[in-house]
């Protein structure tokens, strides 16, 4: 059976700072049409970053989205053209102000592919570095440490709940 | 540092089937404003059926945010005031054409919180009964089963990239 679904209509409901949405009209393999509404992201790269004692930093921020904070690992949209691994070192010196001398990708992930195309590089960082640039100062962030066998029972007890951080954790030390 | 983001402004930009844009107006901790672009989603769940010799099914279908087919555990949308346990077996019965006499309930994930609110419940479902009704037959899904190992590698080498999947195997069987 031939699944794809060809585009013949589309409209451009929104064009934002960071998301777009688009309507677009598709053609089923059943010859029926049907709307699908795509929400664009530029794609985001999340970061593992532990340090010399084994010790994993985490992000805690307010997301308004959720109208609450999230205990998260440092994560970041792309730029326009940047190597996710270029992003990867940027986001970790923004919000934890180090930079890491071993960078290692682990996978990549849709986060939410009902209805939208962003895509995560997911990468772990050691050799940690304090970092001599400042923090980026508007980014409201608290940070952070947990030994490894500390965030698997955060893991089990839902007291991290957000998906890319699960993922994250969970291929670079359970697979 | 109180980091909570009060909303000052709230203007919709789009209502759709599926999903709600709102540009949201909020106040930051250090009394500037920002703005945020929300997408709100009803919430979904996500099943992990597995027949008494273990294996676990799958469904690949076409997702046109990707523009490609995804290999993912049966999932959908939540309808409005519908229980999370009676919409997994609602989609186990539409994806796969099953119900399960047991249900266990593993964890709940935020899929994007950085731009939209959707929350994923997720199930594992044993004990399954070929079901006497129709499957939907507006899915055009491709029903794989894989035992646990495989699943694993397949995770391994990037052949599983769905973030909800990920999480729903991982913790239902790595933790």
């Amino acid at each position: 059976m031939d699944v794809f679904e060809k585009t013949i209509d589309n409209k451009n409901i929104y064009k934002g700072k960071i998301i777009t949405l688009d309507l677009e009209t598709v053609l089923l393999p059943n010859k029926k049409t049907a709307d699908r509404e795509i929400v664009r992201h530029p794609g985001a790269v999340a970061i593992i970053p532990v340090d010399e004692s084994g010790n994993i930093y985490f992000v805690k921020q307010f997301r308004k989205a959720i109208n609450s904070e999230l205990l998260e690992i440092p994560a970041g949209k792309l730029e326009r053209g940047e190597e996710p691994s270029e992003c990867a070192l940027r986001e970790l010196q923004e919000e934890i102000g180090y930079t890491a001398d071993k960078l290692t990708f682990i996978t990549e992930i849709y986060t939410s592919p009902g209805f939208a195309d962003e895509k995560i590089y997911i990468f772990k960082a050691e050799d940690l570095i304090k970092s001599e640039l400042a923090k980026d100062d508007d980014e409201f962030i608290n940070i952070y440490r947990h030994k490894p066998d500390e965030v698997f029972e955060m893991i089990k007890k839902r007291e991290i709940t957000d998906a890319k951080t699960i993922v994250a954790l969970m291929t670079a030390f359970k697979l």
